[in-house]
């Protein structure tokens, strides 16, 4: 499958359009994965039009994959043609730093080698991502995909999912805790999800009162209001943990004033404006603020299982490839609920 | 004793000077003890100068208080009179919020009551503090100091001691954690010998080339000069554990890319300046930054056994009670090693 067909943008300024991408015969090691569907994150919409200054033209994003295994490499054991597989935020890393043994790839000493627009170190150029028929990747960096779990709506766990799954298990969030998410779109309403999952209470805080109804069919055993005073009142100093999925600008301190003693609020989100907190908001409740980064590969490959064993996908919108460019557009409205999926039968 | 000798100031602009303070007769779970000595926190200025906007006038600080009992009510069990005894930063709670239950009275729901400048709830008026004759405390807030600590340079670690000795103990310093500690102050040295006895490799962070004798002496294993690129650049990455206790303004991202992954920064200073954190630095690490306040009673007992089992008191400076206002003065310079504490015998 050298000559392949994707999606992508050529500029920061210019639609995406079709074009061909070379992908590498596979190595030894590495597993062919014809697409099916791939989510549409909006890091792959910063990255298009180089918001992060980190694109690197023709640019083919996506990063939440699925598919099924046309071909293996003569090494490989994990998979076999016809096998369901998925691929995330990553495809490579140096495998050799503390964090790559630990299992936590995402922060490999080195930088890991994201799915799109990194240096190839195998192929040279640059990597391309899933917005294309077919990709070609290290099978230490496949995961597998219960039968359980539509493929289409699994797509968004390879980012989404693992990116709120992690924090979730880091803190040890489960029965007993009070959870607030914070965000109700891609990242948030998979939080929700996760963490009523592993029996946490889960409480929606949101400035949006049609967003209640919602929330609470995502399994949120509580909805707050952050605009109604007594609705806030009632829940300061109330929350074990609290996970923060918003990009745009906000006060960090409301948010810290709701948990409880010794409560953690994990950003997954990246504001422009950076967090000015008094260290006073820290000291007294002994309160941490704190970031996570998506999920390593053991990691991720331990969220699919439990999303197989509870049923857990996405709330996707299944899109064809030409809407994509609208699709954009829609999501910097946040007008999607919860994850936009590229139908690659569509390209 | 219920006229009590005492220094403390009239107004926010005045100097300390003596006065008569009432203590109230020993109710029965209260313990009368004579301050044989008091140490300076420098909390007692900001609140003397009214800085914390928190001072009630006449103003007695001091909550590093050693004595010995004089006095015990009818039902107190835990002391006898000729005891060692110390009183901290409390001298109540509402004994009755989750937290006062879980022996985290600092972070009382209600308020705790401060040692000095906090409404009296049994007495009525204000509290006063350490900087007199005599105290007269509930016996739950009074602590037992072993036979081979020295009472005046034990009198620190009953806020400086146990402000860095919490923070360790909750985030689970020991052997083959990495600690960097950053101020060589009051805070910082106990830091420093806390957790080297606790078993952690300990670095002192600091721009001042003339601490690193100090530092070593004082149980550090490294010293890094923080203004020195090829040092700084040696530990990028490296520490678990950051305790900062520098209450000047700082750049919080600076220390925060010195932490490995999942690596902590707590703050037991506070800087006029909030902390100004891009979420991304937290993000990449899975970082936290977080606070700490003093700590619990049973938590400050723990802490003085500890002490004792391993020898560890404060560097001290005693002083006589007329030169406090010259060691406000030296405080305001960062001129003492480590703590003033005042004989109180001199009053």
């Amino acid at each position: 499958m050298p000559a392949t067909k994707a999606y992508g943008a050529h500029s920061a300024t210019t639609p995406l359009v079709p074009l061909t991408i070379e992908r590498r015969e596979p190595h030894p090691h590495d597993v062919q994965i014809e697409i099916k569907y791939c989510g549409v994150c909006h890091s792959d919409l910063h990255t298009v039009r180089n918001e992060w200054h980190n694109a690197i033209y023709p640019c083919v994003p996506g990063h939440e994959i699925v598919g099924i295994v046309t071909a293996v490499g003569s090494h490989v054991k994990k998979f076999k043609v016809g096998d369901k597989a998925a691929v995330g935020c990553l495809v490579d890393s140096c495998r050799e730093c503390d964090n790559c043994k630990d299992g936590l790839e995402q922060y490999c000493h080195q930088g890991p080698t994201g799915t799109y627009c990194a240096p190839d170190k195998i192929s040279g150029g640059h990597t391309h991502g899933g917005y294309s028929k077919g990709i070609v990747v290290h099978e230490d960096f496949v995961l597998h995909i219960a039968d359980n779990l539509p493929l289409d709506a699994a797509a968004p766990l390879l980012c989404a999912g693992i990116t709120t799954y992690s924090p979730l298990r880091h803190w040890k969030v489960g029965k007993g805790t009070r959870v607030g998410i914070l965000g109700l779109g891609g990242l948030g309403h998979m939080g929700v999800k996760l963490a009523a999952a592993m029996g946490a209470e889960v409480t929606m805080l949101s400035h949006t009162p049609s967003k209640e109804k919602d929330a609470k069919r995502l399994g949120a055993h509580k909805f707050v209001l952050t605009s109604d005073e007594a609705q806030v009142k009632s829940v300061m100093g109330y929350f074990d943990f609290i996970l923060d999925t918003v990009s745009a600008d906000h006060d960090y301190n409301f948010y810290l004033g709701l948990l409880r003693t010794s409560g953690v609020m994990v950003c997954v989100g990246a504001p422009s404006a950076p967090a000015t907190v008094p260290a006073f908001n820290l000291i007294f409740g002994r309160k941490s603020i704190a970031g996570s980064l998506i999920g390593g590969l053991p990691e991720t490959q331990e969220m699919l299982d439990f999303c197989a064993e509870h049923n857990i996908v996405s709330d996707i919108e299944l899109i064809r490839m030409d809407q994509i460019n609208e699709a954009y557009e829609r999501l910097l409205k946040s007008d999607v609920k919860y994850r936009f999926v590229i139908d690659m039968s569509t390209l």
